[in-house]
């Protein structure tokens, strides 16, 4: 039996999940021999580039596409016009639209996939500001690239197109500032995840894939556990189907 | 362009890589972007179970085999016969035999595959002898179910069989005895990894990847890095190889 896929499409807080602490990894480890976790993060893109790998990423005909899908987008497109950066803003109204046109095609591609949006995560301007010292010093931008307002505008929007298309969605801006000191607490430079941010982030896709019916449980082996291989007769354990059933 | 596939191939020293401080996780994050890391261990499994997954795992008719697989088993096989857990002891010509299968399976598969034999790591037996009293308590064996020699044995067998059949190994059981207190540094429980072992792994992984010809700074992104889009053109940067040399 092939394991099937769940993938995490994303940009660089998507990347990042695979690091040391980041999300991607202990969901990787909560589905080991059950499922295979791919990471397909892009670091610094916004949802107009991504959709020139979507077709890549999730051809129409494979005959394994993925079980469930995060899409997890909006962090670049909600970088505002006229600061450092502008280059990855999207329009909210395209940012919008293309997250539907990303759902439209992974439901084609499998009508029975779970597909997840995530919002990005909310903004600390001031971590923003000092991330930019720390690298361009004296040169550095005097105002945040992002702002927590405008960001959560994107979060808005992405939770109304969940709604609409009647996909998962994790409001992760709001999740986030629920929490006393989310600001360091939850963001390493203002954007990006800290080990505890990241943390949240693989609580919610666990929360969600487990209301979608994908909790790890219900996920069989891919092949049996060594304890249920009878050494005079290992072939007995191997035949078809032997590990259909959760073990 | 599709990523490449790496997978890890073995029994729990493999499943485990995924770990938190496993050795897959920092490897999956050296090839982000540029390969699939994929684990295929199977705890408790030693090389004649884990026959019976060889086709499925590699079948000979994919059109996309992986570019390297690492084989690492030996640590079962090695089980002693009237010790607890002999149902998994293989006798050493026969895990000789196996290994040679799989290294000829895997070269049919893909005369290309970089095909890398990991020796079981050093026992301790002390260590299994203690974690054996903290599962049984006074039932538990007096005597190890593995020892440091015979192990050693087996993991000479594995270098030889690389040898033989020219492909690539890492003789971690020898590796791992360089160092000072390897015992309780590298092993866990006297057999399993702790992030120190762990990090030995992939750091030898590495070393022979690289000498292989499989340095990730040799894989090209399958995807270009987001400095290379130009946002009035973006479309200019996914044209068909835009993104073959390695950015």
């Amino acid at each position: 039996m092939m394991r099937p896929k769940i993938v995490l499409f994303g940009d660089s807080i998507t990347e990042q999940s695979i690091k040391e602490n980041g999300w991607g990894v202990p969901l990787a480890n909560t589905y080991s021999r059950r499922a295979d976790v791919l990471v397909r993060g892009y670091g610094g893109y916004n949802t107009r580039w991504a959709m020139f790998l979507l077709h890549h990423l999730f051809p129409l005909d494979s005959t394994t596409p993925p079980i469930a899908t995060t899409i997890f987008f909006g962090a670049n497109d909600a970088v505002l016009l006229g600061r450092t950066g502008e280059r990855q803003h999207v329009p909210i109204e395209e940012f919008k639209e293309n997250l539907r046109k990303f759902v439209r095609h992974l439901k084609e591609c499998s009508p029975t996939m779970q597909i997840v949006l995530i919002t990005p995560p909310p903004i600390c301007e001031e971590g923003r500001l000092a991330y930019a010292i720390s690298i361009y010093g004296e040169k550095a931008t005097k105002v945040p690239e992002r702002t927590n307002e405008v960001t959560g505008q994107y979060a808005n929007s992405c939770v109304e197109v969940a709604k609409e298309m009647g996909v998962w969605y994790i409001n992760l801006w709001s999740k986030m500032q629920e929490t006393d000191g989310w600001r360091t607490k939850y963001l390493s430079d203002g954007l990006h995840l800290t080990a505890e941010g990241n943390a949240v982030v693989y609580e919610e896709v666990i929360k969600v894939f487990n209301e979608a019916g994908l909790s790890a449980d219900n996920l069989p082996f891919d092949f049996p556990h060594h304890s249920k291989i009878d050494s005079e007769h290992p072939e007995r354990a191997f035949r078809q189907n032997a590990c259909d059933v959760p073990l």
